[in-house]
């Protein structure tokens, strides 16, 4: 297990230096991530180049047994690199240069921005290929962070409208996929095809949605080929220089304006960054181990937590600080899930820029105190248990889907205000989790055949060999979960003009008749094993064909129409969830899937707030662990256990958590 | 009766219109609209005309019985001609172009777009002519949407000045009718003066109010002008072209960015789109009957729903889905009001495009459901009843007056934020519906002698001549209702100098000594023979001159002072109520106003939610409609009836409505 | 004590002057505000003046007595200035121009701009120099209305970088003090440094604070200099034409986009805009006693109200009309804390414009009414008492510290949403208010030995010698109040190294050993001899040193931690208050700290609602106001009073006052 720190050396004396090193070899880390935003230190001026500050921090760490991951500084181009090269800066859907000030203020397909990044990291590999402390690299900081996924310059209008030549070759194609025979929208060469930014349109955004929806969707493709295309050209320039440390990029958890399955197929390895609580978000424990989950999936091993909160944090305002246990408890979960090293954002609270409220394991005055302590704990016991559980990993039965595709879909046009596509997905996700299995976070194009179980919540973009896929999957024993919207659309984001389910029919056995988005209406009661529920953003009518109702509406309208159906097809079933339900029936409708699919959880009766994790180890050994969220004690009933890994005592019937305390049970 | 539905066969394959068109023929649909969107479809490039599709259309539909509406298709540019012309695109008010991408995206000044629409509008002209399957022209489509009325380009720039020019002659009149010495605006020609965009404001919003409100109210009365304009170049085309087909546009409802009054005028018969629930809005059945009768005013004679809802609808998301029933209440709910014919929108949800949720009578799959049931059967449940009603058509005692002028003054300064001139409007208009009442709604220059009552809600603007004819109106014996900032101001926005109620001060017989627009405080009770009541947006402190005071305020430091007044004139009435009131009390009240008035309710004790609309036919013969806009059955007390003509049954003492059911008595 | 209006003769008819001159004669009014806004009046084309209505407006009124102040009308230029020179108008953070149509449309950094300001100050300097019934004069007119205290044009950027090179002398020591190494926003000549416009960020705003703190502070700090330059030089241009009349502006009170103890130095008196409600705001009499005090602390003199409410006031919608007593009660308030003048805005309401809705004494109509009349018994009763007291004025043992640097760091970053500088500013105030105590504001840089308490509400920006200044002022025998985030920061906006409270750690004798700002959580609980409170936005865990506690936490996991300490050093004491507080236990904690300071209130048991002042005359003789902004009546206990002024009566034990009711014991 590693731990580490981001670190800002280039913030500091050199004095302090060595202060830190020896702190941080202290609480037992092992690494840090350097220079990501240094571009303005290590070239002052074009083709100048001083990399001696770096050198320095690099012997002074490493005289403490700390390695570095070295960030290309991509993510903030100096303001004299700005200055030199026109049309270098992003541009929002208003055509408005988003200036210098910030960070991320450049555009991913500007030619002689793309030739500077290729040029700083070439000359950062050159010099570091061979360094001994340098242990690997992090390409550019935070792709897609700020909304800078999208940009509508002049440079992407061409690249775009390249995109699709070559995508649809010709123009009648293209007009075909989209549709724009609708409103006139017709384009006679590529040349006229625009990027979706400002138009005629009744709100007020810089994202403008009122767009073609086809158009809207391959856009959106578009820039994760743009960005993979830059991150790319880094890495391309890393190893021409010689370098072969493994490369990853820090990702951002449940972020999903970029296909992150496409970006991760350009590194080495996924690293992320996880914060729980800051300006803008408070994320539950099910948003973290979704995330923790996806990033897992992207490449299907495990990965870095490249930033992981170490106290408040915000820009103008902040959040609230976690509370005494939180920050171990965020790290046990980031490890149960799959993190094998932990980098905590940051070493020491800056005290300038930005960032001045982005709180470290040091407060501004380097003075250490709780969370110095807290954090330094944590390094040493997860140092250990890695070693007790090595090899080992979290395996899992069942698995959802992500679709970027369809999350790129959901976000133009969300059906509901209240549709939220990773909402839903998390539903289903914390669905599971209280009934303490964990998943996979799949992409559709992954082996399913491992699974048991496999969970696609609002795959409305399908094609006719993923539908295929899916049927042979159940065909053949899996057992499948679909919900509202599944199978509504084409690939290219035309809704399907078969009766819905669609692609999904088959298999399903039902058919929608008839939907009612709940917008200025009550919700809508729902009844079922799981006694009631209610549905409060949207209602699919069923008509069973083949399938049996296993809940059905009890009001409005639709009174005892199927709500929820299963069938049997082959020698599986196809589960289709035509509607919302709350929290707890979805708990125990989910505990009849996986019954059903011969999946045992861990433990049974699983308290509300405490996350169940399991575990195989290289020789078969299973491990379980346990994570309490909530803030008072709780006791887990648990059996089957010989031993509490933690505190080394045999396993009794339950076992005792204290407040956001932890349990690995063997 | 005409029934009908929006149709687009350039969605679709050849091969299905023959399935569409007996699918029509057999639920009793008689005509179709096409083409309003399909200019890329008609050319292609700019002088390549290619009509074949749409004569293929017109053959297979014809062949059907069916015929069609033609919609110029000018709402929807193609690219091919926005790239050939600079500044036809429409621009905000901070200057930024309103692109391409989605609908309307052009500026209604533009020299060169006007030549292109006069070109299209002729081209069609010339073709259709003499089809005997083209039995009228829509122009363009919902002149206004998308606040497209307002444009603040050179050409619209240029424009303002020549219609001021026009309007004041000199500019010193200009700068004495706004005001201009305020501030130091004053202009010394009429090249100085501006459009009213982006000024030095506390606020962000792309239209700015702090404007002086005489330039703001002359360049809204600009835009109508210069939408009739545009409205009018493509009348002449066709007519030159020798069409001789009726033609007209296809109104909003209660939409007053344009004055409605002077674009009819450029129209052979009316139109409107009907929707009830959809992404942005659900109105009320009092906001769809006053928009009924707003479009049946504008001409004084029946009209066309152009578009009436068929279901769900949205853009990004979807309103909820009309419940069984209401599809059919809506449409009853038109022809009641004065619809002679009902287009539905849309034949077919579309695959693709912004509008793909907007859901059709057919869903995506084409498939005949609920919806494609209850609309057949509505189809013809009102041709058999139009041909029992024959030429018989809404009465009314009543009038309401509807000015655009004073809805854009009361647009920029809403006197306080809850006050909304529509729904002040809608308040006294839904007071006389829950008496049984409908009424018409008229322009102050229409003959007002045909009526009992005339209401005038904040008509605030107004000059001499109305206010005599008003006068005039009561002292012969008309009674009239007028509201709180009635006769405030002058016809060019000042502020009246005269005491309130200014012009109307004699024949109301009340002073106005001080107001107060609760914005901070807590709503003012109000006392009088309607029991008790609260004012939250207004109250006038009334003191009767020769007026009796009918109610009181009853707390704060207005307690007792008068807010409502009546005061004999001549033969008739005035009533001044001088602050809002609750929907309860503005019953009683306008029970006791209708009483005075001698206009006497066709039915007592109407319950809530059902709606009474009154006919004559040309033989004397009174019909009542009775609409059930609840979900619930209710049953209305009824008499002097002799036939319920749905049923063909003799009428009884009690009339039993379904849950959005019908009646219709004679 | 003088009373008058704000006038503006060019809006009326000349015929009217005489009869509004008589009206004001015979309410008291000596003196009226003039022409601020009327540069097309006085300068209709360039060069060409003309002043003869103003000369005959003076006239008129000075047959009555009554003397005026000219404004010098540069907040509104006219068209025709705007039109002849280019780069005038201001430009907004996205670059836009704030184009003509409101007022306030320059940018105060443009040479030609100031050129004209110049010239048409200097022109009417010369013309009324010697005018006996020119008393005074205004310049411009409430700078920073409308956010113009921004600009990002070019002229803006220019200044800014001269600005920061006379600040700085080097590019590295301004790298330095904005900390520019974060994010490689490192900058090798002023000629890079930006101005802080739009950027790459999360939102969408028109201020953009993700830019450098550092920056973000200067360019405030350089805007204020601007528009004191902008000040000075239009002062300049009056003496040099020969004026000796004093100077003024008129302020906006709590206002804190500018530093008002700068702009202050510039003229001879202060003067403000006093509203208490209307379309944007309706203040608590602590605000606008705080505004009072505020002014009055800027030259630490008397002041003038050049806008004292009159009426319902807003542009497009109005806030509700003051009661009967609230512009009697307002006047009084004004003149207890200090007003020795008192102008009401405006004297008639106008007709057209965009302040149609801003009422004045008088309505559009110009008939006298309420309004009229009490505010001349109040002009009266003012004049009247004011003789009595002839010499008085407030006085104060507490002062409050205002700092408009610390004003601007903590809009740039509030720390928590709910966090407001100026609303915990009042919180102080209205505690001290609550104990009967008013007391001065001041600046840091004031003489603070007068006083026996000093508060100082978050001030984070601190230098070396302000915090001796505290030590020495404690040590001596002062008494001081510091909360949470005193001390945080450096002067130029970077976080203090040292631990905090930083430079007041020694005086208050804690260290702040971790902080919790309340985002997401619940308020927590504080319990002390106030009882039970609970603070909602911010907690300091406080460990005390020498200090003693004197509130702690009474939840979460801060239970029992000290929340509020106090810490005797030297002669004096250091109060730290570590989070917020509820209104009583406020008011609670400062009857503890006035006591502890040896102030005594004048009243004990003062009720809510009830406002003190303390006067002193010069000949010792102490005076007590009592306003009761509550509107039902109120009995004070009071004692040792002899005569209460208004009605000369002998003071009796307890004072009762009516709603809005005024007391004056001596």
């Amino acid at each position: 297990m590693i731990i580490g720190a981001d670190y800002y050396p280039e913030h500091w004396s050199v004095s302090r230096w060595e202060t830190d090193a020896a702190m941080m070899e202290e609480m037992g880390l092992t690494v840090v991530r350097l220079a990501e935003f240094s571009w303005s230190k290590l070239e002052p001026e074009e083709g100048n180049y001083d990399f001696s500050w770096l050198d320095e921090a690099l012997n002074v760490l490493s005289a403490h047994g700390i390695s570095a991951i070295l960030g290309t500084p991509t993510a903030a181009p100096p303001k004299w690199l700005m200055d030199k090269y026109e049309g270098m800066y992003s541009v929002d859907g208003y055509g408005r240069i988003r200036g210098f000030g910030s960070r991320r203020h450049y555009c991913f397909n500007s030619p002689d921005y793309q030739k500077a990044a290729r040029r700083i990291a070439a000359a950062l590999g050159a010099h570091y290929r061979a360094h001994p402390a340098v242990v690997g690299w992090q390409i550019d900081n935070e792709f897609g962070c700020h909304n800078d996924e999208v940009c509508f310059c002049g440079h992407c209008q061409r690249e775009f409208r390249r995109w699709l030549k070559s995508k649809y070759a010709t123009v009648e194609e293209l007009n075909r996929a989209w549709g724009t025979v609708f409103w006139s929208q017709t384009y006679r060469s590529f040349d006229e095809v625009i990027v979706p930014g400002y138009a005629q349109c009744d709100g007020e955004s810089t994202r403008n949605f009122c767009h073609n929806p086809g158009l809207l969707l391959d856009y959106m493709r578009c820039r994760t080929d743009n960005v993979a295309a830059f991150l790319d050209l880094q890495v391309k320039a890393l190893k021409e220089a010689g370098c072969s440390q493994p490369v990853t990029h820090n990702f951002m958890g449940n972020y999903d304006h970029l296909d992150y399955f496409k970006l991760a197929k350009g590194v080495d390895f996924v690293s992320w960054d996880n914060y729980l609580c800051h300006q803008w978000q408070q994320s539950s424990y099910g948003d973290a181990a979704l995330a923790h989950e996806t990033m897992r999936g992207l490449k299907q091993k495990k990965f870095w937590v490249m930033e992981q909160q170490s106290g408040p944090a915000g820009w103008s305002v902040m959040g609230d600080t976690p509370r005494p246990g939180q920050l171990r408890l965020w790290s046990w979960q980031a490890y149960a899930h799959g993190a094998q090293a932990i980098v905590y954002f940051r070493w020491r609270a800056c005290l300038f820029g930005t960032e001045q409220y982005w709180y470290g394991i040091l407060d501004h005055d380097g003075v250490p105190r709780r969370r110095y302590r807290e954090i330094g704990q944590t390094a040493k016991e997860l140092t250990r248990i890695d070693e007790m559980l090595a090899g080992g990993g979290p395996v899992s039965e069942a698995a959802l889907i992500k679709s970027y595709d369809n999350a790129f879909s959901h976000q133009f046009q969300p059906h509901n205000p209240k549709f939220d596509y990773n909402a839903l997905l998390r539903s289903y996700y914390e669905g599971l989790m209280q009934n303490g299995v964990s998943c996979d976070v799949c992409s559709i194009d992954d082996d399913l055949s491992r699974y048991k179980l496999v969970i696609l919540p609002a795959f409305q973009l399908v094609t006719p060999p993923m539908a295929k896929k899916l049927r042979d999957y159940v065909s053949r024993g899996g057992h499948v979960v679909l919900s509202f919207r599944s199978g509504a659309r084409e690939w290219n984001n035309q809704m399907t003009e078969r009766t819905l389910p669609g692609l999904f029919r088959e298999i399903t056995g039902v058919t929608v008749s008839e939907f009612n988005s709940i917008l200025y209406g009550d919700p809508i009661p729902v009844k079922g094993p799981f006694g009631k529920s209610e549905a409060s953003i949207w209602c699919d009518l069923l008509e069973p064909d083949t399938a049996k109702p296993y809940a059905v509406y009890g009001g409005d309208y639709c009174e005892g129409a199927p709500a929820v159906t299963v069938n049997a097809f082959g020698k599986g079933k196809a589960w289709y969830v035509g509607c919302d339900l709350g929290a707890d029936a979805m708990e125990l409708l989910l505990g009849d899937v996986l019954k059903d699919a011969g999946i045992t959880p861990p433990v049974s009766d699983l308290p509300k707030e405490v996350e169940a994790v399991s575990w195989e180890c290289p020789d078969g050994q299973k491990v379980l662990f346990l994570l309490n969220h909530g803030k008072d004690p709780v006791s887990v009933p648990v059996s089957g256990f010989s031993k509490e890994l933690l505190s080394g005592l045999p396993a009794a019937q339950t076992l005792t958590l204290e407040g956001y305390g932890i349990g690995v049970l063997t």
